[in-house]
């Protein structure tokens, strides 16, 4: 079935996908779960078929010259695939939003209406080479009813190849259609191009990986696109700022983990507190080498801090690096992060409570926080499960993404022969 | 002020819009029903104003040509102002969406999470020569908190002028900022094709007019779009249907206002019942003018009718014209519907439970429907109140749209001090 499967045009994946689509959308819970759990036991054991496609990719990567922190996340040994597998028994234990009444209620005329979720039909995913994305996505996708057409990163294209073969064994072996999980790596960049013109076929496109690989996807793309994770977060301290909270809350939000986008990239400091605040604070980022690029009334601070750049204010480095700014007023503080925020999080320190609330009111961001690490922002940590991704967008999701924002809803209307008057 | 607006770019209006949308977001109810009993007002007693330019484009219209139907919607008289006017009136009594809890939790940590509705901030509105849309739309808008950049259509370009004006000087009567309301139909087509390019600016666009005009903007824009309106709609006659809901519904649908999105324009109806029900159905249809285009094996059942053709199964007539086709199942019935429909709105016509549950469940329309007239979908006929549109795409809203798809939400997080281990 592989085999032949590479045979096929790209339309005709697509069109193969529109019509499983139709399985899954009216496919139960429990055989879902049947599909899932074969999902979760063929990673498992699964070791002998795909870590030597993965060498092979590992192996071009090098000779490719990928650095090393791309190797790393291509990279799959056993204790990965467990974890893999166990993300999917995750999802396995999430409620299934397929089906669930939104709201309804009885019009004067004795209709009956009612708004139900129901699964989107086809998710498209474009991401970069990580190959758990097409574990977790094809899990997430199955999970709410839809069927979906995975572009993987190159780098990562054996694996993602075997990877797919396993999740096309599963579906089979709950009676569902293999057609439900596609991959369209073998198309290339063109491939990728046409998916995102695949309006008819493809009802949203999630891009997961950089900034410029989702721009790319938002500019070109005719399907509704969920536009996720760039994040120039900020935190905010507030004149009244606990000094510890601000120092833990700091350096959790910048170190814990730097390379993702819920990480702080800017701190904006009340020039009534930068003088208590920033010492401690900026020291003990400085311990967990962090490099601090400083406005000009806090680079005397800290030994070491380079001037800071508008560029630096408007990048997400995802590394060990921080901007600083002082600020006259919470006005400022807004203003800036209007200017510069990718209105992913934001978070203010601080024990004032008019503060507080006007930061949550004004701060237009998919989070904001108050008094917590910009780190939570994320669908395991809200209790979601496996996560589909952040939304900084408006429309549709905004914010961490759990099942229930993999689905549509229709109305279903039940009358008794009532005609309009 | 709209002498002097006149000479702004669009870039300009587009931002003092964006500006201009953070007092609207963070505006109270009752400051927002203020400008809005200020429209009221402004519409009821603006005919010396508004009817002169009206005459304008109406003159303009008859000078180019345009059809009876097109001038008969650009027309205003006091009567129809007054209906504007409640129009206004009915978005006054409805709950304001801003600031509704949609769900929320303490986290084991203790964080408490709550997602909340916000406006969306920029809304943009692309239609045609219907000024009644001008008022519609940006009352829905500032009910909503947010701003509203207009681009009607140019054939009723003096009377959205004045209608703008209106709306503005309403705003500022209440506190808020006029450039909340903003109409570039003075930068043309050029204008229509850079408002849809404004990322970064306008957060959500909504096209309402032709399905040409949609499509156009589904194609061109890098904004995120609602799509709305085109229909499609079909009336399953099922082997249990019963002869006079049968008629009732099927004349209703196709009658009672043959030019609106939910009207029908197919009826299926299964062979075992061809011969009990089209003839009842089609001779009601035809007594009130309706234009039927038959299959082969319904084309006898009523004089005049004339061969259908697959361009008439996938066009959305909007005028007293009607495709009928008779099927051997359901399964023939649903993929039809597959094939043909918009995915706006079917209904059965059944007294049979399985069939009906089946239909329900199968066909992926915005509205499905047992046993009721398809007119029925509608923002006003669902509860609503004032409609925004009707969505046939799947992201965000689906079906009826009234004031909580005109917002997004954000999540808010109250810690005390939370970091992540």
């Amino acid at each position: 079935m592989p085999d032949a499967a590479t045979a096929l045009t790209l339309q005709d994946k697509l069109a193969a996908a529109k019509t499983a689509s139709t399985a899954l959308a009216t496919a139960t819970t429990e055989q879902k779960h049947v599909a899932l759990l074969a999902i979760v036991e063929a990673v498992r054991t699964g070791a002998e078929r795909i870590l030597p496609a993965n060498e092979l990719d590992l192996a071009n990567g090098r000779e490719n010259g990928i650095g090393a922190g791309l190797l790393d996340r291509l990279r799959l040994d056993q204790a990965r695939l467990d974890g893999l597998a166990e993300a999917v028994e995750v999802v396995v234990g999430l409620d299934d939003p397929v089906g669930e009444v939104v709201r309804g209620r009885a019009l004067p005329n004795g209709l009956q209406i009612s708004q139900v979720r129901v699964p989107f039909g086809v998710i498209g995913a474009i991401y970069e080479a990580r190959p758990n994305v097409t574990i977790d996505i094809a899990a997430l996708a199955i999970k709410s009813g839809n069927a979906v057409v995975l572009r993987g990163g190159s780098a990562a294209s054996h694996t993602n190849g075997v990877l797919v073969e396993l999740l096309r064994e599963a579906l089979v072996s709950a009676g569902l259609p293999a057609d439900a999980v596609q991959s369209i790596d073998e198309f290339g960049r063109d491939g990728a191009t046409e998916l995102m013109r695949a309006r008819g076929f493809v009802d949203v496109l999630i891009p997961r990986g950089s900034a410029q690989l989702i721009q790319t996807v938002v500019r070109e793309s005719t399907v509704p696109v969920i536009e996720t994770g760039a994040g120039v977060v900020h935190i905010y301290l507030d004149e009244s700022a606990d000094e510890a909270m601000a120092v833990d809350i700091v350096r959790n939000a910048k170190v814990q983990r730097p390379s993702v986008c819920n990480a702080v990239e800017t701190v904006l400091v009340h020039s009534g507190a930068a003088e208590r605040l920033l010492g401690p604070v900026l020291s003990a980022l400085q311990e967990s080498q962090v490099t601090i690029h400083a406005d000009e009334r806090s680079i005397g601070v800290v030994p070491g801090a380079l001037p800071v750049t508008d560029e630096d204010y408007a990048t997400e480095h995802m590394a060990l690096e921080l901007s600083v700014r002082v600020v006259d007023s919470m006005d400022e503080a807004i203003a800036h992060i209007r200017s510069f925020s990718t209105a992913h999080t934001e978070s203010i320190i601080t024990n004032d409570l008019c503060n507080a609330e006007r930061f949550l009111r004004e701060v237009d961001s998919a989070v904001v926080m108050v008094n917590a690490s910009t780190r939570f922002t994320d669908g395991g940590e809200f209790g979601f499960g496996a996560e589909v991704g952040i939304s900084t967008q408006k429309l549709h999701a905004r914010g961490p993404m759990g099942l229930p924002e993999l689905t549509s809803t229709k109305w279903i209307v039940r009358g008794q022969g009532q005609v309009r008057g």
